[in-house]
């Protein structure tokens, strides 16, 4: 059995590894840039892992399970443009390096470069794996959308808000656990409880990704603390907050959020200390937690033996007092 | 035996079946409407009748060689945002109608909605049609790369451009081709026969459509006349001037396109007079032709009934003299 680093190596050599065309280099520097600067590799790590539990034989996944990760940053490229944003993981955004076309167009070539890795799953698999991953980049388009919607809506529910990380966050995750455990030789029962296992991992993901932006430490986690507030982001915790909150809160957060002309520091520390005042912080933890927990108990069904379940349950614990 | 016009309804029904994630009606207004608003469908009906040189049941194809429609105009989405174009066909561009970030995000969903239809090919040819399909939309992302990057090269050779327009847009007619070759039951020689046909369609198309931007009708066409010289566009018409020029016609070349301020139609009138010396609609016309002999002679090469060439000749004929 394989343990989460030496599924995180072996997808960075898949990676490195990655074959290109090379006819116009410019169209791969910042493909090869964005794969480099790290991260955690968490959804082609996720299906390996998935993978795994059903197989000892998981070299045939890594490249399709690759693939996940070359979408998952083709989004993140995209995303950067459309969300104006200057810095990710502590470096320059593709658009902000290069610029916007540079970064359409090799944002693009990535979504193709992703198909290319989803093309070497064995052929058994083949079009299973392919159409549970092309749903779910449907849906990640879709969550982007309703995520830039939000941004104009004055007010957004919970329950929009949470279908909208499902799309854009939980969605690809839960297609990568499943995905893995299609390769592995999962039954149908087997891949939907990862498929959901995987979801609920998402959405704790999403919530404690949402917490980090104003209680992560910038060093670790690459982003301007508040960043979300600064650009009138709804997160979760704001999206909570108004739920929550007294007329009179709420009137002071709906000020913050339409101020044209502020002071960043003086913004974030005010809609923080409503967010305190309103226990926002425990409350997301909370949520995070439960979506933890559903994750536990659908690894408990899933019909694989115990031991083989510990990397899983040791990527869910970690996400619980992660801080990047 | 089945029309080009036929084949086109067939098409145009099919897009109108396209079954959309509809949970976000923002992200798939642009892709509606890009895809309303015309044009030839000229690859999947390529694609068409070259599946239907092999075999009358078509209707299996016609899904797959929809996706190679949907792809298209998810270049066009994207290629009008790069190239800072207002209008298409005579209707506003999507990011001129929406905004960049929606022409991005739109863009985006149409690659997979056109996997979608690549997904429903029979199982028989999944792999292999996809492989092609998808070795092309890389190379048009490479092609949409060496255009970009020749906007700001002093010098582009002969060689050189037509390369680039090998990438950018005959890869995509010749995949078109191949797959319907592939999904007909064609033998690998004809599939790459017709690969090679449909490249040589697609050189003399984009010759032609060069060409046109200079001497097509707006009304008809859809552009600004002279569109390519005003934006400095390198076409094959300027390349080849550059080539042949005397000394001081290239200086004059020159000096025109590096003009900061102008009035439009001056330059495009000066430019033009300069072709004209030159002999460049002659000499482009010419290479069209021999890109459509080329094309001629591939045809007759083909392991199929003569009469089942007609329609493949037929569009290969109306490349010289369309006009739109």
């Amino acid at each position: 059995m394989f343990t989460q680093s030496e599924l995180k190596k072996m997808v960075n050599k898949a990676i490195l590894n990655l074959s290109y065309n090379e006819e116009a280099e410019k169209l791969n520097d910042p493909v090869k840039y964005i794969l480099s600067i790290g991260g955690k590799r968490l959804r082609p790590v996720l299906a390996l892992m998935a993978c795994n539990l059903y197989s000892d034989k998981i070299d045939e996944a890594v490249i399709p399970a690759t693939g996940l990760e070359v979408f998952h940053n083709f989004t993140l490229v995209h995303d950067d443009i459309m969300d104006n944003a200057p810095v990710r993981r502590n470096v320059p955004t593709v658009h902000s390096k290069w610029n916007i076309n540079q970064a359409v167009l090799s944002g693009d070539v990535m979504a193709f470069i992703s198909n290319e890795c989803f093309l070497q799953t064995s052929s058994r698999y083949l079009l299973k794996v392919f159409k549970v991953f092309n749903k779910a980049a449907i849906e990640v388009c879709v969550g982007q959308q309703l995520d830039i919607d939000f941004e104009k809506a004055a007010i957004v529910s919970i329950e929009e808000y949470l279908r909208m990380i499902e799309l854009k966050t939980a969605a690809l995750l839960a297609a990568s656990a499943k995905i893995g455990a299609i390769m592995g030789g999962a039954d149908d029962k087997d891949s939907e409880l990862l498929y959901e296992f995987g979801r609920n991992l998402g959405m704790a993901f999403q919530i404690q990704d949402d917490l980090l932006d104003i209680y992560g430490d910038i060093k670790v986690f690459g982003k301007i603390m508040g960043g979300d507030i600064i650009s009138n982001k709804k997160t979760f915790m704001l999206v909570k907050a108004l739920e929550i909150a007294s007329f009179e809160q709420a009137r002071q957060i709906h000020e913050l959020f339409s101020l044209k002309d502020f002071d960043p520091d003086t913004k974030v520390k005010k809609v923080v200390r409503i967010y305190d005042q309103l226990n926002i912080k425990s409350i997301s933890e909370s949520l995070a937690s439960d979506y933890i927990n559903s994750a536990f108990e659908l690894l408990e069904r899933l019909d694989a033996p115990k031991e083989r379940k510990t990397e899983l349950s040791g990527i869910a614990n970690s996400l619980i007092g992660r801080n990047n």
